[in-house]
């Protein structure tokens, strides 16, 4: 095996058939009642007792022999002895002779003799409790649920297959079953591997490239989503006989085995070693973007696939072929809400020919008709963030080489549970804004910066953009409102280094950190260097090249302050709010608006109803 | 308060406000990220760390300082000197100094002095790894990914409310987030009340007129299936002080009491005197059919609702009302599956003018537009089966006093989970029948007998229907085929009776039991008799009269074996399977067709091909 070697891609179908022969299936489990919800049944069961088990009163009255009451009315009432009661839970102590009654409860067993009664409305007592008059007549087995009515011994109740839902649950309670066969989950192992990798809550040394482990725990919970149970195994360095023995362990406690794509070499050739010495290799390398190196075979005695390692990769290659393998072996069906249709909000063009997964959001459009609009999340496969800003998955083949804006397409969600958010903004990143949010129900929010978020906004696609600093006025958006924000330099605490303005940047020897050239901070801060080189008569680009750090711009607000925190920096561009609420120094250097600016086809959206309201209560707005 | 009056009625939306105004809200708690699935954030999380948290290379390749490949190309590579290599998680030991590079992994740290990287396959080793040519010019920051370009600290990341899907558990994992905090579920005390309940599991003694307790395991399914935590309180028996001190309890210890009817009056008169003592009443009787005696009120500190007895009437109401609002609670809104729209498959009239709960099944028609009819069950509500026959619930308005065939309806599903059955059956029960079935992926079927299974049919509901017996032919349908059946009398092991035939049941002192009229096995017993009675030239009446049991039917196939087994009777109608199978005695008496009827309009239907198929893999079909 040569695992460089990619020529043979296989087809996707021919992966999803690779791992639908896996046979991920968990066996019977026996669960208790209480347990059985969403659980699904391996055996036919069926009634093994009569309900009710027992001749039932229905209403409250009288138990009598229904022949007795023949020719019985208003006017000439049948008259019985009474001869004693019945309560329910009670067990009859008499048995009824001709012309007797019998006082009885809803609920009640009915006593022997009896076949009939008559509703305490039709009748009347007489001669103090000795005698029931009976106003009506009745046929034998009036008011009464025979044994079995319902469900009779013997009869068939519920089928294999059935998914258990309270209705079920009901049936089973009444039968008197407290438990169930059940599929067993099919359980899934994830080995994550890496010596990069740490858990999440465990202390992270950046300065030697650990990075959180992210993939274990988003495809665990992808597992459970599709009805399967995760096993995280205990993180794997990169010792090759520290990670054989997971892997077997996980192999053998497991019907499946999930590994997402380390950056170390090792880990792949022991993968391939377990393969090749007690197992077998299906397939290598499938013709999908991403998920080209897909590894599908088996270890020892279990299932095994490999994930890409990026995560949105790898969440995107679970979603589309593992999830359906689990659940149709767990035999929980993909619920309809799992995919959307929707149109797709802007042009994409592909590069090759290779079939494509794209990770996509939705927008609702917000005419009223529950139109989904379909956008291309386009982050780059290593960053995380586009797992919580995407909501779905949609499958793009390979003869296409391009999708018109408005084309229809189906969004495989992430999730079921996943919704889209009800209100879809983009633009610069701001305290304040972020309060506002707060207030609203499900937003979705991209802080990339004022100038990609008015083109965003132009190009249709968000609800709202925010820009803050000097305002491009081309562009056909309402304004929904805004405020003013107090901009300059965040220094260290009590401003050591006594810095009173920008000119400083210039003319001292200190270290400074931009934002980038996308963020509303950063224009403003160029305009305000143009004024200081008019005053001096200078050219705006000498005094730029005198500020050391201008040009490495870092993407959000608060990172520049971090960076005076860490030492690294003596000053950086920031927020008056950001150097408060951080205990650091301020120089302040001027003022900018920040506007939230509307697609003026969505002013009618609920989500954009309740920002325009939840501005109008947050901050002093301008309009 | 007169628990007895409910002279004022509350409407339905008057009931719906009450239940909301209860605030079932159970507060916050913390769980860490391998629980956090499908729960609800309460506050909004920030990022604290940077994403990455270092400058991190993309490709396998070399960290250099950009400005020394200015100018590089294919014919005039840049000569670097190879000071070092860094791998993935390790910490770089060198810094970059002009016309040096350094060997990089793919996510391994940016060495200190470099500000790009070029990827390998632009590059030559050269001079024995001491130098490597570049081939390409890059600029300041390609192939990297900076520090916090995917999150950076202080970025929001999460809002409060935020339901937590695997791909927000990748967000959080990156940002080395283990515990999050969370809406707690609300807590749901379930209390079953009256001495004539038994758990399941637990004996039952039905000749004292016990039953199963349904409601409590139906009602705890239900709460979980709505986002709470149902809690079981033992079972109290009709002993006041006992049920005073359960119901306290589970006020004290839960959000939500919810109790169904007890057929006992004491129960009622204990949650008056908790409510009176220490709560408040908010509601007593609604104009809703079933649950007119609801009643909505404060026990302590907790909200308390009481249900309806009977086991659908109590799921009705309790998804109705009840359910919305621990969603509410819970924040977790309904999924939009949990609701379907259809058609009415027949017409419907209502008496009274009550807003009203009807249960419903649901069938696909077949015809491939997905459309859904829509029949109401109408077994009673205090048939246990009458839960597994429905999939929900439709309202119909109190202005409402007849439904036309094919009005539009909406049904709220029992539960999100709950799937119409691949196929509708109805007719004769047979145990040949039930084994077809098993091989069915989700088959409903009705036991009601061969004549209402015609009827039904032939208004156009089912998608089958199964007689046995003697066929009417004046009915439109496809005859899917069928088998023949022996039946005849079921006696005791051994047939110690040495009964030989109908004749002895009527010559005899035997006690026999019958089947109903429903029934495909008494129209068969009828035919012979009658035969019987032409023989001996008497009429068909005296010899049925001279049968010991034979007005009383019952109603499911097994039952007359076993009353046979009980020693309630020496002889039974049934089948010659049923006997074997019961290891019973069998005195054969006929054999008798069964056939499997299609409706015309749904013979393409999937269910109904399927049906077709598994009836010629596992019967000596009969066309």
């Amino acid at each position: 095996m040569n695992r460089k070697e990619f020529r043979d891609l296989a087809s996707p179908t021919a992966a999803r058939e690779a791992i639908d022969s896996l046979a991920l299936e968990g066996g019977i489990e026996r669960v208790s009642l209480e347990e059985a919800r969403g659980r699904v049944l391996v055996a036919r069961l069926d009634a093994e007792l009569d309900v009710p088990g027992f001749d039932r009163a229905t209403l409250d009255g009288y138990a009598l022999r229904a022949r007795d009451t023949f020719g019985a009315d208003e006017a000439d009432p049948a008259r019985l002895e009474l001869v004693g009661e019945v309560h329910a839970g009670e067990e009859p102590d008499v048995t009824l002779k001709e012309g007797q009654a019998v006082e009885i409860s809803t609920g009640a067993v009915m006593p022997d003799g009896a076949d009939a009664m008559v509703p305490v409305e039709r009748t009347d007592a007489s001669s103090g409790d000795k005698e029931v008059l009976v106003r009506t007549s009745v046929a034998p087995g009036d008011n009464v649920m025979f044994a079995g009515a319902d469900v009779a011994a013997g009869e068939r109740a519920l089928g294999s297959g059935t998914q258990i839902t309270p209705r079920d649950i009901g049936l089973l309670s009444a039968l008197g079953i407290d438990e169930v066969p059940v599929r067993a989950k099919p359980r899934v192992g994830i080995v994550s591997t890496g010596d990069e990798l740490v858990r999440p809550g465990d202390d992270l040394e950046s300065e030697r490239g650990e990075i959180y482990d992210v993939n274990s725990y988003t495809i665990a919970a992808g597992v459970e989503d599709a009805g399967g149970e995760a096993v995280l195994y205990p993180h794997a360095g990169d010792e090759q006989d520290e990670m054989e023995e997971i892997l077997r362990t996980a192999a053998d406690e497991c019907d499946l085995v999930l590994s997402s794509g380390s950056t170390s070499a090792s880990a792949v050739d022991v993968i391939y070693r377990v393969i090749e010495e007690q197992g077998e290799l299906l397939l290598h390398g499938v013709s999908v973007k991403p998920g080209k190196p897909m590894l599908i075979g088996r270890l020892d005695d279990s299932a095994y696939v490999g994930l890409p390692g990026y995560p949105v990769s790898a969440m995107m290659v679970f979603r589309t072929f593992v999830a359906p393998a689990i659940r149709e072996a767990a035999g929980v069906p993909e619920p309809a809400s799992a995919t959307v249709t929707g149109r797709l909000a802007r042009q994409e063009r592909y590069e090759e020919g290779r079939h494509r997964l794209m990770p996509v959001g939705l927008v609702t459009d917000g005419d009223g008709d529950g139109e989904m609009l379909v956008y291309p999340v386009d982050k780059g496969s290593g960053a995380t963030t586009s797992l919580a800003d995407a909501d779905g998955v949609v499958e793009v083949g390979p003869e296409t080489d391009y999708l018109e804006a408005g084309e229809p397409v189906t969004v495989t969600l992430f999730s079921p549970d996943v919704r889209p958010p009800t209100l879809f903004g983009v633009g610069e990143d701001d305290p304040t804004l972020s309060r506002v949010l707060d207030g609203l129900e499900r937003p979705r929010y991209l802080s990339v910066g004022s100038r990609p978020g008015l083109r965003r906004l132009r190009e249709g696609v968000p609800d709202v953009a925010v820009a803050a600093g000097p305002l491009e006025r081309d562009i056909d958006a309402v304004d929904l409102g805004g405020w003013e924000r107090e901009w300059g330099l965040v220094v260290r605490p009590g401003n050591p280094d006594e810095i009173e303005g920008l000119a400083d940047l210039i003319d001292r020897d200190l270290r400074f950190v931009n934002r980038t050239t996308d963020s509303g901070l950063r224009s403003s801060l160029g305009a305000a260097i143009a004024d200081l080189a008019e005053e001096r008569g200078t050219e705006r680009h000498d005094l730029v090249d005198a500020i050391d750090g201008f040009d490495l711009g870092l993407r959000a607000h608060e990172s520049p302050a971090r960076k005076v925190i860490a030492g690294d920096a003596d000053a950086g561009l920031g927020l008056r709010e950001t150097a408060d609420r951080l205990d650091l120094g301020f120089v302040p250097v001027g003022e900018q608006p920040v506007r939230v600016l509307a697609n003026p086809d969505r002013t009618e959206k609920e989500g954009v109803r309740e920002l325009e309201d939840a501005l109008e209560g947050a901050v002093p707005v301008q309009r």
